[in-house]
């Protein structure tokens, strides 16, 4: 399949300058592109692939300058456009209706005629799967799960008893969707570790995308929530009762702790984390490996562990690697001091302390 | 099923404080709650939906005020108490005796006639498993290896070979026991990393739970130990050797290094981790992100990568962060010192320096 | 199976000081082994244990001494002997080859007939596995994955669709080679995230040993690659488009943020993280829990969060435990100036300011 760069840039509202009527019939970088790809540049620290690209054309900003003897489609968002143009050529791939054989279903559970069910899946009692959804081999789907439609869930992934995936929702390999809260009381008189019963769900709304081998815990008692939009990387944990708002961008290895809810939009770097009982407005942006713990007005952006507003922290981190400096500094000038005083002493010696 | 709330008190050793006759069906946060519903109240920052619930009832510890028009129970633990109490409520669920058709069990594994084995489950050669011990889908128990009674195994989680679990054990979906530990020798005449044999085992003992796709590995020689009652929460790494005692709490994303040892009743906060052949002393808390280099006695509390103890932590984290306006402060006294140098010079200009 | 001593000496070019000619039937710790054992000392930290052995030898270097009443062989690194004195004790175990009728092989799959795949793996259409690998319970080999030879993929692993794995590999229990990149663009007209297409693979080289429950991503276009030899520990990150260099090391739970290289050699504590697009040189080392953000030459050692060269960070950080005096040092060298100041304003009214 190829497209003229002209069809491509109407589909992306750009406009191509150069010949529209060149075709491509792939995209790639900027290094790897050949004559028949197309590729996006929107970071200047690949200025230098760029340079020297021989790809057809490239998609560029209104800040980027053509580069002589190359077609560029220029675009108010690259990236965006670089997202529908990979789109076009690299479809999501269709899966075949049906259960296989090898798959186990209960006889309660309501899958749909449209459903692709692959060897090795499991799906509980009471569990329901609506129109286009496919499990990949090796997927658990508890008792009385529901999953919406065209939702793809990939090998030995688990959404467990009760919890609830939206629509057009994506969850990768391993990823665990409504494993029980860490939560325990202690008992002091039988020095032991008492299970508080974890008996909520976890709800995804519409639209999530969920990391390999995330976990996401149930609730104690009512919903775990991931809103509709969000994007959950791999290996991050969310625990029982968190509530993530639409559109939130959880990098890897992300954690957050019980009960701490976040407003639309927020973005955590990887590594980071929250204390428990937290919440974090709209639109922040928390730094990798930081450590929140306390609450977060909307677009806020943070950085450290515990944390500090940005500009802080990098001021603060910078005078941090020069302390040894800094305390040969004071050193030197209460020497100094010393000696002013002993001078003053000298000459002053009649002054009472 | 409703208990009254004089039934769940005594249950609780806990006091009425209002009409114990009601009786009430579940338990529910103090914001969901409803007139049939019990709730707790353990944490002031709650105390506004506490005088706003609903519920016919309140758990409350001994400091707590009974809020007007309100039943409360008054216990010494509020949240031990709920822990009872929703157990009750929401009693673990039994599985029926049986091995699937879709499971596969070797001829010479052990299954007690009372377990439930569920389709897709793989019992290895000469493994053991006690009564009412319920693996779901996907599970993987190695050769030889054991596991204990009434010990649930979520679906797609490993017990490798010859690894031991005990008795009344929760591991959780996608959890990993027995993965070799990441023991290698530069060889440099060959330049290449030689493997360590990981002849060794991990030994799970009774009472402990096992969070989502956690990792314990398997002893090089000897055994990696959880100790009883420890609970272990989702993708937590505990590495070769390590011993960890009973009662242990590691928060999500903890990372133990190989050889490490904990005492009992250590407490290690969300993505905290430590260096190698270390000892923890019981009951010491290590906070959320902090990295232990050296070995801590015994209740300790300690903050910070690399860690400190709480208090100094906390002093010099806060004066990290105004490190600016402190170097402001020393360039401004050395200026003054800078004048008063010059005016004494001036004044006593006959001095020799 | 036992070994004498002078048997083992000459297969780690070591010397016996002592009696060659004792049989040995394993290898063990210090603390643990017997007389029929050997073991080794390596770490000074262990020098009671050594006292105290009852080990019928002990592994040790050139510069450790030798016990009274103990045989010892001396080689150059005994890390690296006991390597190969356990490999010799504790052979790789070998599989029957064959395919299990429980596993779901794609009659469109290429698998050796020397290959062992066991009862609940998968293999999509046009997968090819080479010579004498392993596939455990649970596996997913996806459309056109290709996996060496002698390769072991342990169980609930995933090499997912177009993905190489090399020979003489090892993936434990739960990893998974080939998710999805995290990659997204914002349409703010839509308010929504747009997915990238991640239409690349992963290209796993030969030697490599990637850990339980780790995350190798695809590449959005391109390959994600981890080099011949590296060793990946469990829970590891690896985003889309990074090259990890022959023989590198990633301990637990470390990330890597997107299009991030390495060279050979290099070495990442755990907890440790890179940002994205950055190049880390040939042999650096990567403190446990630091974060990288920006490129990092060859044999470098770095620590902190982020990261600083070794020696700063460590000055830096016990001077940040000291935060607290040396501000009062500051305070009180402020308090000598300003009666500096008044002393000499006193006997200098005169002059002016």
């Amino acid at each position: 399949v190829t497209h003229t760069l002209q069809h491509l840039a109407t589909l992306v509202h750009g406009t191509v300058e150069g010949d529209g009527d060149i075709a491509v019939s792939g995209i790639n970088t900027l290094e790897a592109a050949t004559a028949g790809e197309i590729s996006f540049y929107g970071n200047k620290r690949y200025a230098k692939q760029y340079e020297a690209t021989r790809a057809a054309a490239v998609l560029v900003d209104n800040d980027m300058v053509r580069r002589k003897n190359l077609t560029v489609i220029r675009v108010r968002n690259p990236h965006l456009a670089f997202a529908r143009i990979a789109a076009l050529f690299h479809p999501r791939p269709s899966f075949p209706a049906g259960i296989s054989p090898g798959a186990h279903v209960d006889a309660t559970a309501q899958v749909d005629a449209t459903c692709c069910i692959m060897a090795g899946a499991f799906v509980g009692a009471g569990a329901q799967l609506a129109a286009h959804t496919v499990l990949f081999p090796g997927v658990f789907v508890g008792e009385r799960a529901r999953i919406g439609s065209s939702t793809v869930v990939y090998n030995n992934s688990t959404v467990a008893d009760r919890c609830l995936v939206g629509n057009h929702c994506i969850v990768h390999s391993g990823a665990v969707v409504g494993s029980d809260g860490f939560g325990f009381a202690f008992d002091d008189a039988a020095m032991a570790h008492v299970k508080i019963a974890q008996a909520g769900i976890v709800r995804v709304e519409d639209d999530v995308e969920i990391g390999a081998n995330a976990c996401i815990d149930r609730a104690t008692i009512g919903e775990t929530v991931i809103g509709k939009g969000s994007k959950i990387d791999n290996l991050v944990q969310v625990a029982h009762n968190c509530v993530v708002g639409a559109n939130s961008i959880l990098c890897a290895q992300v954690g957050l702790s019980g009960s701490t809810t976040l407003g639309q939009g927020v973005v955590m770097g990887g590594q980071s984390g929250t204390a428990g009982h937290l919440h974090i407005g709209d639109l922040t942006k928390i730094g990798a490996q930081s450590g929140i713990l306390s609450d977060l007005d909307a677009q806020q952006t943070v950085l450290g562990s515990p944390s500090f507003p940005l500009q802080t922290f990098l001021k603060a981190h910078t005078l941090f690697g020069k302390l040894p400096e800094l305390v040969k500094e004071l050193r030197a000038l209460r020497q100094r001091v010393v000696q002013l005083e002993a001078r003053q002493h000298a000459s002053q010696g009649e002054i009472p302390k």
